[in-house]
């Protein structure tokens, strides 16, 4: 569960209902790794999933590699239902819990069939590589497109980018899938979650997700030019999809909605 | 010449340049139609132009209809080389001169080759049916996307919007196309123009022109759903066309740059 950043708190709460839900009786861990407020994250998530019928609330809080390694820290994470990231900043938790123990716990709650779910950096993470900045109120060049890095690589031939309506970047996203459009390029609006089954994602959520598939594109100048001429990309095609509309990220390409496919 | 707003007017001009050289020793209207402070903008672009080498200047000011209706107003405009909208507000242009002598005289000057341009509102105006306002910050709702007019009607097919970078307007440009897929959506960055000549479209400046083509989309649900649904619409092509890039705006489909054609 990918979500685009300030997911609805207070109202119907439809993206956090949906990872409660799904948790069901099973324990949720709570990471606030990303954030520099860990207990305010954890005291504000415990709230909102505990109202949402969550009984079996979990903390991590993971502020180094030592404290990933150790095996007591993590050990919440162990047969987990759901792992939930906060927001914050990408980096704090690809170089703290890259690699470690912990890392490898959360990838075998995702082996079991169990979740993991992020907001904000939280989702940004979950790709092979993923966004770190990028000025987004420009027209994108060559040259200073988009930082990357290594993700936590939970979603393969992916990119994700969050807030992306509401902050303008599509240009950025454009930039990341220039560099290589074996990756697709989700963007995801705020209130808005890539719910990701399999191969197929579904929209959940007030806003919308924006798919940049550049496979087919032709002419990007990327490798070509100087770092400050202007990013050219050609026949790129893109989605717009909002609530309920789901995409087949293997085949590329959209599915009728759901109540469209169980009609049929 | 439609310019995306806030063009180059200290560095090398490279779009006011163009103008000022194709224009030659014809004359340049300068119409500032559109902004609250037609003087100010009259004498910043005077001299802009005046550097540039342009000998025959003009300034036209229309605040109403009945000044766009006065034949002795809009005299300079016959026989132009050349005439130039200033920003402002697009429906400050349409209201006070569409449908007018001083309209017709402005028609006549493309019919004998001559040239229109525009920056920013002046841009915005140039298409069958102009953008207006809409949010940009926000995921597009059906109901709220964009509010359009009736432009000039100079350019067919197509539809406008400038500051695009600059101001996050994909949601605002796709919310126009999904309306109807036969507007091109053409979005232009600031210190960028689209030199329209004939079909073809050359893209001049600093940043880039993005082209929004829904003709072969799918499921778009503006006309399906509520006012307060996140609008969707799937397999949009889009390209992002930095400066010397060229597109065929009949055909919609990108063109070899110019140093390759002229290699081909």
């Amino acid at each position: 569960v990918v979500i685009g950043g300030a997911e609805d708190k207070i109202g119907d709460q439809e993206i956090l209902r949906l990872v409660a839900d799904r948790v069901g009786r099973g324990r949720l861990v709570v990471m606030t790794c990303a954030t520099e407020d860990p207990q305010g994250a954890w005291k504000r998530y415990r709230e909102i999933f505990t109202k949402l019928g969550a009984k079996n609330l979990a903390h991590v809080d993971i502020r180094d590699r030592t404290a990933a390694e150790a095996a007591e820290v993590s050990e919440p994470i162990d047969g987990a239902k759901a792992v939930f990231f906060t927001g914050g900043d990408q980096l704090r938790i690809t170089s703290h819990i890259g690699g470690t123990a912990a890392y490898r716990r959360i990838l075998k709650v995702l082996e079991g069939g169990g979740i993991v779910a992020g907001t904000s950096a939280g989702a940004a993470v979950m790709s092979g590589t993923m966004l770190v900045e990028g000025r987004s109120e420009n027209t994108p060049k060559v040259g200073d497109i988009v930082r990357m890095a290594p993700g936590l690589g939970l979603l393969a031939n992916i990119v994700v980018d969050m807030h992306f309506s509401e902050r303008g970047r599509l240009g950025r996203l454009i930039g990341a899938v220039a560099q290589n459009p074996r990756v697709l390029g989700i963007g995801i609006d705020e209130d808005t979650a890539a719910l990701i089954e399999g191969d197929v994602m579904t929209v959940v959520g007030s806003g919308a997700i924006y798919v940049v598939d550049g496979r087919q594109s032709a002419h990007a100048n990327v490798a070509e030019v100087a770092a400050d001429e202007t990013l050219s990309i050609e026949n790129v095609t893109l989605h717009v999809l909002g609530g309920g509309r789901r995409y087949d990220l293997e085949r590329r390409r959209p599915l009728p909605p759901v109540e469209q496919a169980q009609a049929a």
